[in-house]
């Protein structure tokens, strides 16, 4: 026996995703990469589009959420720390439409907050921890996210 | 030949919303209510629940955002003015989870607002407006949508 993604990388966090969200799997979301220094998420346009052809604002956000939500996931799991990520607040701005391929990265959070989230779980079990996520089409940045995600040990 | 909805209410945005966004089939709102004095949205927790048995913070989001579209839109098809409304920025905050159906009511914008978004439509034919829409569940208030629409004629 062995651990068939044991840096809880891309294979891991697909699975997670898949299995959990039942939404993610109509948007047909992909975990493109994960590892420490970076997490990607795609979708394509058809389940995506409205009449318009364009991305609808509410997948833009659910891809985005699920960015965040998977760095939390992952920062703990490698962790070894037994909690359970929530998102708690967010922004979300719209740019330009996009007409192709919806594309979410994120912004590998400063060290200084990490460890600040870090040290609020190991005193009570309960962190939080903002993280800006950038969703892309092909000619660039088209949405911005930055929301507050909350941890709690179960 | 008649209009089979003349005050563009319940059934006209129901039609609008199911055929304009495929997701929102998926997540399959419900208008409940649409006139002059309140827009409400729904839609049933199953097809939004993730694996604890709460509605994705996507799915919220997705109700939220086309409760204020669905306003948007009445308001400028009431008026006989062809434009298309889309979300521009928002805000959202998670106070609690949901655990059964979703439901989202608008706050009528105050009539300043309003008129200010009338005079801005028809200087330019482009408007803006922030509307709030909470979402509430059984025990009371689940989450605070604030967003911004924006309206271009066509």
């Amino acid at each position: 026996m062995h651990d068939p993604d044991p840096i809880f990388g891309q294979a891991y966090l697909q699975e997670r995703i898949s299995s959990e969200f039942p939404l993610a799997r109509h948007i047909d979301i992909t975990v493109e990469r994960a590892d420490d220094l970076g997490l990607e998420l795609s979708a394509p346009l058809e389940p995506n589009a409205n009449f318009k052809g364009t991305a609808f604002g509410g997948s833009l956000f659910s891809v985005a959420v699920l960015t965040g939500w998977a760095w939390v996931t992952r920062y703990l799991d490698v962790r070894r720390i037994a909690a359970d990520a929530v998102i708690q607040e967010s922004t979300i701005r719209y740019l330009v439409p996009v007409h192709g391929v919806i594309r979410a990265s994120l912004a590998i959070p400063a060290l200084l907050d990490v460890e600040k989230f870090q040290k609020m779980m190991q005193r009570s079990g309960r962190g939080r921890i903002r993280l800006a996520v950038d969703i892309r089409h092909e000619s660039g940045l088209a949405a911005q996210f930055s929301g507050v995600f909350a941890a709690a040990r179960r």
